[in-house]
């Protein structure tokens, strides 16, 4: 599925279609299919119950957004929508016991999944090649700049390992965000599985296993430290990617012109080649920590379920991760095709020489440190 | 067109509609034949070619997106589409002597205008509603509270004045933001119109006209300041109404009961009634702070336009629209049907009484105030 | 009073000094002198017991900060501390019928008047500096660039221009809410002024004339529009020195040397010229967005005064104005003493013609808009 | 030190006094110290000068603040004013061949691992105090609210459970993140430490030994994401703070009062009691959102040093670890504190039961979640 054009480079594709209709349907009706067959399986509801909610395998969204807004809550009228495609005895035991919180925060939870899966092969795609770049270079010579002034020489194999030191450890914390933050929402009306008697910890056990998920060791209804973090890792991620798409657009200038990226064509004027990978990158990092803002400062919330906060953060989290992954996509793809131009840095390096003070080429501990960032993440 | 389900309470169906791929087209399609008709008009370009490029009223967006993050520019892909679509010979005058931006900027405040028109309506709405159950209960003595405590006495009607009030100045200075930011851009590739020799700013004045905008004294390419204002501004319009949410949700709590919205059933307990429109509200409201925060944070633009910031803008600035759409919808229609208790008020008045040593019944200058306010916005 | 260390780039002296302790309770005394003054004026209190208040000069801060977390409010330690200082029986008439957000709100609005005063002698100089170099440099040459890239050439007027049409656009806009939000607060308990009878309006007139503010139409307590107007365009204004900021440090790379700033050692590379003033205003910018987001997430405040949001907002309103002041003072100094290069301008254009095909030397209309700009301000 | 008036609510005088003027200093003589020990042990220079060096122990501040606006950076005028006060001889070997980033970045390490002693002391009481509560309260029932409104039963004790675990669970990360944002900071001009020949690496191993810190791989200048952790994750601990204190406030409005604050008197209103300990932990609260945005807005560093988002942190930095100080320091006191009322908690209960058709008594599996949280963290 295409992204929406305002969204160009705020998304791709593929993120897109993980938080379109089509899929946040099929993940809220994988949750009712699973519930059905967990109690089934417990000998709470009927097999061919269970058996006929799990056929149901597509759903008619176009009034449910809308409906949404009367109930606040995407899960009453997508429940009644459920229902009413079922014979009524089965629809009786549709969403049996459970809250609307369940399905729409197990919802989001198994979204989250497939985006891990997306991004965590571009990252991969990402890192290798930023290992790669740097090995290439590690001998190639170049400015170190502070302040976007010249300091001293440096090579661009050790500048790429800062790049690729900074990704990996955040995206080795984002990791084990998504490791924490990928549990079962499961607590009924008020977090008590009250509707289930004593087996309501059996229950979530069996439904958490039937959507491959861990259940964590209570509900969380109101509490959204876990999926924070999760946010929080991929702000940083993502900044940490914007770094280096901010280098690489400096590198490009003309008049320093040491590395250059591939496309970038200009509408208006033939002569230019854009960093566009960059731009991309940026762009789609640029609004991240808002977004983080936005999802913290709707983190304390009433009592057992907010009356605003939790239902903010469906399009914030959704945000973030097409950010993420959008900005990820540009910048493996930059790299990968990134073209270095060993002898304009040496050159710049020279004619800076003769119109400041430069000390010597001393290299320093740079090879050093660069094989143990490299070395590190191994 | 409905909105996408993950944006339930982010956006509503008109303001989805007006930020979708259609309504985009239809701009950038829109500037590109006026550009070619002001165009003609001065003799610029011949009027055949314009009368063909005026007819095209639909493109292909299937690829546009995608495309769009190869060249960091939505124009560039939409250009080839269009010329694509007109014979080579009109195809040549196509956007000729504007730049990416001119197009992209100038459809961003054509679909602003649109998104003016129906926040404006909703507006009008909820200020009437608001004044009208001001004035209902200038009489109605209720609770004062401060920190979440009890005070004094005052009236309902003032408290709605209150409300009133803020809404009312925070809508007068989004509308004059708009006002501002609702005007052309055209500068070309370099904001100096070098492609029309000294006719470009005649040009300008001709292409606004063709649009019914202003054209402002020179492009602001990377001058986002009249964007900000509008979007600072949508943040305390909202905010505003979000105020309002959170004190009717309070005060519709059951152990207060003192008002109650009209809808909100709940999945799991039929005996509960949420304040949803309340709810809708502030989930609409509650990411805003952090979206005005996305686009300052994108101001400080690069040269003559930036590597970023400037491409990071439409999904913010859509986003905060679409949430002031959203958070004024669902209150309006909070305001309209809301129930006022003045029984319960005095019975909470005078059971507090009870327990807590409040001074009398007197309601000072609360009258006063409540006229002033409405007065001031007549 | 010297700022911080921590803070060395987030304020000035000047600005550091408005929101000390020393000037925090002159602030509030001021307006328990007032109060006095105004009620004895209206025989509500007696002239010796005003007299004894107004004479008050300083007070011990030593324990107010401790003592006002306990109560939730700076207003009542001092309140105590204010009437141990007089006989009992003057006590006994300060701070009558005033609530402590009186109190607050209108000191905060006192040191925002003086705040002000610095922040528009600032920017005078400034807006004075950015003319005189763009009159000066009409018609020097250079390149524009967009993306980083090279596009057409434009003039270091035009281009100085822009600076100075976005900085003065914004001192507008916040001079104008500075006009709307430097109000009195003067509400008593529940915003009612009860404890007045019906002389509350006639003593908050008479109070604003003693304090030189204006009365506006009734208490704002939990409506906080006013206030967030100004930080916002503080946020605008800040993101518009950025800019100019950052467009310094991209001229003054060594390899583009377009102009450059006076000062900016390096301590470990006596080689190296910094972008120092640049840098300051872009470290004092960089955190006011984030700001921004602060004061409008507290901003749905409950009720007639909030319970955590209100009493959030002085450190956020303190850092904005203090980040407004100093990224100022940097930029202010930076332009006065900044170094034009044109002859590097032509060079660099004329380099970069050999390297790519670019166009003629042709400045369209940028005199024109150059002139428009300027013109509007005047 | 007490805490300035502004920021009563915002730090404490325990941790405004680990980012004061003296404490800054401080850290910074001991970076300087500490280097110079550790090249005289490494033999690099004599030690004499370590000596004399490790014996300056305090700095005349005045005016350093200003002067570091002029060389943007306040290491220079420090750097300045200790040689000034070693004889010439000594003074040549102060900071040799270090650079401003590592006394800054590593002065702002040694404080932040005196904030977290601060911090890890509140946070142990404050868990403490959780606990005690949730085991005392765990047959205490009182009704789950979910959207403000009434839900099903459940206990106090699970209630307390779920704050408890995501404190419990934030202090973890918040923990993690200290342990991997304290390390030293050091890599000379350009991150190479090429004034050090070969031997930078094992200076830096002396240095960080002398300084009792960790060294990490390599030289961090422009990559900030172990900082950017840090924040974050006070961010997530201090929402979660948040959360709690704002169901306090809601629990303690008198209409409902199943719980008590200690203190909070009013000035205008000697009946009034309020949440003062809830309310001072959601002013500090508040702001943190937009702080941690200011942070990762501020990541994308340039080259080898930022120009301007580098020199934007400390200020951020600092006041995000004091506002989690001072929620942290009233919510610990205010659970301390606190009176619960199981006899109004049945009553309220019980007096919905009879407006609304309020399903049984029954707690599901309320305790055992309540015991797998406290067990989960012992």
């Amino acid at each position: 599925m295409p992204a929406r054009l305002i969204d160009s480079f705020a998304t791709t594709g593929a993120l897109a279609d993980i938080f379109s209709d089509r899929a946040v349907l099929a993940a809220m009706l994988r949750f009712e299919a699973a519930l059905a067959r967990a109690q089934a399986r417990l000998g709470m509801i009927p097999q061919w119950a269970a058996d006929a909610i799990a056929r149901v395998d597509c759903l008619d969204s176009a009034s449910l957004a809308e409906d949404a807004r009367a109930s606040a809550s995407l899960a009453i009228p997508f429940i009644r929508a459920l229902t009413r495609l079922l014979d009524p005895e089965a629809a009786g035991f549709v969403h049996w016991g459970a809250t609307s919180q369940d399905l729409l925060d197990t919802t989001l939870v198994l979204l989250l999944r497939l985006a891990r899966g997306v991004l965590s092969e571009n990252h991969a795609r990402l890192a290798s090649a930023l290992r790669t770049l740097s090995d290439r270079h590690s001998g190639t010579v170049m400015l170190a700049r502070t302040l976007l002034q010249p300091a001293l020489p440096t090579t661009f194999g050790y500048k790429v390992a800062g790049w690729y030191g900074a990704v990996d450890r955040s995206w080795r914390r984002m990791s084990r965000a998504f490791d924490e933050a990928l549990v079962l929402q499961f607590g009924g009306a008020a977090g008590t599985l009250a509707a289930y008697g004593d087996r309501g910890p059996e229950l979530a056990a069996a439904l958490a296993n039937e959507l491959a998920l861990r259940a964590p060791d209570a509900p969380w209804h109101a509490h959204r430290d876990r999926l924070a973090t999760l946010v929080a890792h991929a702000g940083i991620y993502t900044a940490s990617l914007a770094k280096i798409a901010r280098d690489i657009a400096l590198l490009m200038q003309p008049e320093i012109a040491e590395v250059s990226e591939p496309g970038g064509a200009s509408s208006a004027m033939p002569h230019k080649r854009n960093p566009a990978g960059s731009v991309v990158t940026l762009a789609a990092a640029t609004p991240v920590p808002g977004l983080v803002a936005a999802f913290l400062s709707a983190m304390p919330q009433e009592h057992e379920r907010a009356a605003g906060g939790w239902q903010s953060e469906w399009p914030t989290v959704a945000a973030v991760m097409q950010a993420t992954g959008s900005a990820l996509g540009a910048l493996a793809e930059t790299i990968d095709g990134l073209t270095v131009d060993p002898v304009r840095m040496r050159a710049n390096l020279d004619a800076l020489r003769e119109r400041v003070d430069l000390p010597g080429d001393y290299l320093g501990s740079a090879e050093v440190f660069r094989r143990r960032i490299l070395k590190d993440s191994e």
